[in-house]
């Protein structure tokens, strides 16, 4: 039997309510609101219903919320203005990047009493500097867990998503002590691994870790495209290194402008390096060719790898 | 119980020998010679192993000829200038590209009576010229499986490799019709889907739909590299993008050489592309991303997606 309620870690201690009327130390939580039911939020859901706590649920897209509701994991939908939300003790705002901001807005005008109010956002940024802005910053912990994959939707949601993931936790700058505290308690309580850093930090190395993978395989698939070249054509491998050009186009046009100038910097990088790889080809540089790709494989490392023979 | 032999598809009947002394159309397979014991030979050797068929095998590595010898999977090992080789019914030459012209050489000298002698490289261009250059032509089909991964080396060996896997047959041009319907037969009862192309056609296909995706995946590493980003830092989607940034450099040095005029104007096309992102990205053009993730999201197909909530 799972605990009903996400516990605190055991160096909190509650705390009085504080300046902007939150109390920022509960002891546990009971009710989460999620914002947002698809691939993220709706597993956020799925796993805290799934040990007792009750679930408001919201969804710009209707059918999302009812399947949500029918599947028994939200409890009930939140209204016009996210009526209710003031009721929940945890707020995850789980909607597109770009949605962010106007979301943080709705919910700082229906004045939520929650202790935390956090989202799932592949940047952070933005949405760090928005809570602030609108006064949200004490109980403010912008959350990014790396358990997103190629698909999306309420459909593509499931139990166990973020065992082992690590989750990125950036604090707004105010951010009390106790509701960073309580993030990761939420996260490690959902099997996630919560690693604390800065907003900035946290885009600059997404760029690359994330960004520049998701380019690189849908400019790869642009190519293969234009080359008619089909997907079924491609070997196991092939496969593997355009999967992510299936992601969403809408989630991701909104990630990458959000992190325009990092990712642009990084993509152009990437270039240089076919630039090379190309230029070595044309000129028949077996040696230089061998070191880019010992190079690559060292970054590599070891995985699953063998000797070479023949 | 498998049958022990690899039998002749129905339509093809036994013929008598042809002019260069070899019986193109022979009833069964009785022994194969497998001429380097890595990935993929090693894994042909463990499958006809299997169905009771005797094996000869070589590799440029003493280990891994002890190794499957010790395995049971080779029942001896050729000797010096490939020595014993010319009992085989089958040859399969299962080297590194760049070898495979030598190899032939060699075999040509050992007076093979073999009705089939294929290989398994990544490119055809090079080793069907080379069998038609040493008189091999007519018992030469050049094969090309897609069941390469990462790994290579006898340990990443394994039974099984081929079931459902793509194989492209490039014959010799002066190759007899019973030899192709042998190679046929062959990797059909491996579990392979043969599908008969020539060499041009089939280095400028995989050139796109192989060779690239490695080149991306090997970029996609040394940029990561340069920027200082480790391997474990990158989620999911990450790690499968650049999965091939693992693999043997030794051999992809090779087949990207062999095979250096049509990869390197794919890998231009590809840093086209990119740089279409970039520019799209820098202009803070949301509605040309939108479009190019859509273009790619597109190629990919609707595999495993569903509608975007939010």
């Amino acid at each position: 039997m799972q605990p009903s309620t996400v516990s605190m870690p055991p160096s909190a201690t509650p705390s009085a309510p504080d300046a902007d009327g939150a109390t920022t130390h509960p002891a546990a939580i009971g009710t989460v609101a999620v914002i947002g039911l698809g691939l993220i939020g709706g597993s956020v859901a799925r796993d805290l219903g799934a040990r007792g706590i009750r679930l408001l649920g919201h969804d710009r897209d209707p059918r999302a919320v009812r399947d949500a509701l029918r599947a028994g994991v939200v409890g009930a939908a939140l209204g016009d203005g996210l009526a209710g939300v003031e009721e929940a003790d945890v707020v995850v705002v789980a909607t597109p990047v770009d949605e962010g901001p106007r979301i943080l807005a709705a919910l700082a005008a229906a004045r939520p009493a929650a202790s935390l109010i956090t989202d799932v956002g592949s940047t952070k940024r933005s949405i760090v500097g928005a809570a602030a802005a609108l006064g949200l910053g004490a109980r403010f912990v912008g959350s990014h867990p790396l358990a997103g994959d190629h698909r999306w939707g309420w459909e593509a949601s499931r139990r166990g998503l973020f065992a082992g993931a690590r989750v990125y936790l950036c604090p707004a700058a105010d951010a009390a002590a106790g509701t960073v505290a309580l993030a990761r308690s939420l996260w490690e309580s959902l099997g996630a691994v919560p690693e604390v850093t800065d907003a900035d930090s946290h885009d600059e190395l997404l760029a690359w870790s994330s960004h520049l993978p998701q380019v690189t395989a849908t400019a790869l698939a642009l190519a293969l495209g234009h080359a008619g070249v089909e997907r079924a054509l491609l070997g196991p491998g092939g496969r593997d290194t355009t999967r992510l050009a299936g992601s969403s186009p809408a989630l991701w046009t909104a990630i990458a402008c959000d992190n325009a100038v990092p990712l642009a910097a990084a993509i152009e990088l990437l270039e240089g390096r076919l630039g090379e790889l190309r230029a070595a080809l044309r000129a028949g540089d077996a040696p230089r060719l061998l070191a880019l790709f010992a190079a690559a494989r060292e970054w590599s490392g070891a995985d699953g790898a063998a000797r070479p023979t023949g």
